[in-house]
């Protein structure tokens, strides 16, 4: 495709280089070949672009002028580079139409278009909309009432009566509305399961990545609000609600009843305690341990978290603590001779 | 349903209510509405018992007295309201019989009244007691033993010669006895991989969530006790033994040869190294690392693990490391003017 | 099995022991027998050498001499025991065919003696090679390229375009080449998928264990060099290398475009951030959260990692912080007096 054509489809300004350019796909700053585009969102990489090979690489409206390099001037450069994957890569298409071997209750209603993959198991009273692609092995439990547009990969699960909204993707071996861990304790120490009675609710342009938990609920409903993005990996307790555009990135665990907001990210292998609220827009970083609230809009890190530059502070301090145990003892010392 | 209806399945005491009201659910004391019961188990929500419209609370008997709202008084109060969750929720019902496109090997022997649904897989010599329950996709491997009341959701997994005990839970995607993470190292610094051939046994009643793995042993057994559960995403390791009526919460990990006791409550993201011991009854609060032997009855934090009053006093003094690299410079100073 | 047999097999030292004990199995050296046979590759556990009822222990060839129980004395004895195991365990055989049920599309390209197991669904354009064990419910997505001898448990799946070396064995839930985890920031503060471009490649004698995710690449290719071990419940995001004989244990995550090198071993737990590198033959005990780079051969613990005997220092003086915080007021307060 030629550099041209790629400036047009994307509505970008080509500055410095030759429309006529033919390029062969797309790869990162470093690796990019001499028939290749790349692009620049982080200022913090701008250096790399004096040395990269590529044909062309896509930058914001403001960057400086390469020498040599053209360069494909468009706001929100990084969402552009991420169409232009689009033109070189074609992903696996999936016609409408139900495999032979796809067990689909009678009393299910599927939408037009849909693909139902081989070995597909869709329950009784089943709602999908329009549109689906239902990979092999999927299960859809009894109940379960899905939007349109929904893409399900191989071997996910959505349990009895959960409802997800349109445009919901699941990954493979993500399951939604598996039963929480709840159980009342007996006088005689032992446990009895709680009936998980609540759905999972997802709603619209929800991720979940693959061999994720989106738990159901005891009571009530376990919610994931429009937008959010679920990892690989990541458990969602019981009664938890996420806000709206969230990351939850890989192998983050959210207890029971933790309430998360809009705009939120939390980093890998972050953790939340039950009954605990996140407010809008913070962010934890990886590995976080979150016991308590977290209020909106704040940068926490450390277990138990705290603000996020007292933490640097603070372990930055740690790794001088046998010092600091020596001027300590030398201190007393020399008091007391 | 009525109050007094769910007052005598319960064997509850109904206290200042109208035993004719119609209760229509039940919900958790914040999202109870006026037709809905709710229940106070933790002394510190008993604030809220003011402020709910729940048209009743399931109390403990020695509650104090409310003004205005009906309370249905009886001991270990939350069991009795995960018994009142049964009254109102009606889980899917799954009738005797094998569906047609199960695989059954001739020589397995499953016991009378169980359902056995699409595309399960069972293999040779698999023995199964009475009224198992095995949704969809499930997969039994060769020589497998199971008790009554086999209860697998879709894609759940057990391997060979793996036995498992009456009443046993496996949740999607659980995974019970794949091999081992366990090699030797070759003098040429590959590594050879080591016949995993010890089963996984898990006791009577033990729950395993989804997308949790028990491994089997390279030798020996790994080992779940009676009334066990494991939670959504945990890994325990080849050869470990749990104990009976132990939790492990969500993303727990067990490295391999650990021993867990009984009763123990391992809460969220908890790791325990390789051959060491916790002992029963002992709690790990979230994201504790423990590298060595724990005591029974402990309550232990922090990575290392260390006494969970201790730590929570060394974390707080953490926060203030900054400060007290700051004051010891300035005692320093002023000793030396 | 005779003791000599076993010897002879192994090309092991018989000292001190008679040939003709019939040995009936193995064990760990607390648990086996008086008819087992066990091993010492550990130094520390020799004591236990007095004290144990097996038959027989192997040992390396300059292990002190023994009364009373025999040894087979041979170079890398855990080996020898490895070997060993399979003298006496049968795991299931699985006989080349391919089963009634599975559906493998005509333009699928399959090696020779492959066993094909119930319900595997095999996309088009994919290549397997010689020898293939594919378990049942497995799933290959279109063009997947996969070497000889490849072993898959119950429901893993391989997708679109990935490409695995030669003896590659995944276990049940492994998943090899999802979605990573990647989406662009629209200005309005929603999230655009981008597309995940490129494939997952593992190299030669790779295994990737149980739920297990290797998450494909938005461009470029993630990579598992040859002869790495992958545990239960890892996190391999998208775009992250993985050198040659390199464990990656239980629960450890990679976030993007990590790059781990060869020999190295990350313990249980362990996060390594997106674009650091950990050189080759580091390590990383438990729980350990890496924010940077490693050098090369290093050992490294805490969050953020650092050098493990500063660490060890580090935190056994964190233990004593609340009597420092004591001291420095006590100082303070003597100061003013």
């Amino acid at each position: 495709m030629k550099l041209g054509e790629i400036a047009q489809r994307l509505g970008a300004e080509l500055v410095g280089g030759n429309g006529d350019t033919e390029i062969t796909g797309v790869a990162g700053i470093e690796h990019a070949g001499v028939s290749e585009i790349t692009f620049i969102a982080n200022p913090k990489y701008a250096a790399q672009a004096k040395t990269t090979n590529a044909a062309a690489i896509l930058v914001e409206p403001d960057f400086p002028a390469l020498d040599g390099t053209a360069t494909l001037r468009i706001k929100n450069c990084y969402r552009a580079f991420a169409q232009t994957i689009t033109f070189f890569y074609h992903a696996p298409k999936y016609a409408p139409g139900v495999h032979p071997t796809a067990v689909v209750d009678p009393s299910a209603k599927i939408g037009t278009d849909a693909h139902i993959g081989a070995y597909v198991v869709i329950g009784p009273d089943v709602t999908i909309g329009l549109g689906a692609v239902v990979l092999p092995h999927s299960v859809i439990y009894a109940g379960a009432t899905i939007g349109d547009r929904f893409f399900a990969h191989a071997h996910a699960v959505v349990r009895e009566f959960c409802r997800l909204g349109d445009d919901v993707v699941l990954q493979n071996g993500a399951v939604i509305g598996a039963d929480g861990f709840g159980y009342a304790r007996e006088t005689a120490g032992g446990w009895t399961k709680i009936v998980q009675s609540g759905a999972a609710v997802l709603g619209d342009r929800v991720e979940v990545q693959a061999n994720a938990c989106v738990d159901r609920a005891s009571i009530g409903e376990t919610r994931i609000g429009d937008g959010s993005k679920i990892d690989n990996l990541v458990q969602v307790g019981h009664g938890s609600t996420v806000g709206q555009d969230t990351l939850l990135c890989a192998q983050v665990g959210l207890a029971g009843s933790t309430e998360v907001g809009s705009r939120v990210i939390l980093a890998g292998q972050v953790g939340v305690a039950g009954h605990c609220k996140v407010g809008d827009g913070a962010v934890a970083t990886a590995q976080s341990g979150i016991p308590s609230d977290v209020a909106a809009n704040s940068v926490v890190s450390g277990y138990p978290a705290m603000d996020n530059k007292l933490w640097l502070r603070s372990v930055a301090a740690f790794a001088r603590l046998p010092e600091m145990v020596r001027e300590l003892r030398s201190l007393r010392k020399e008091r007391s001779e």
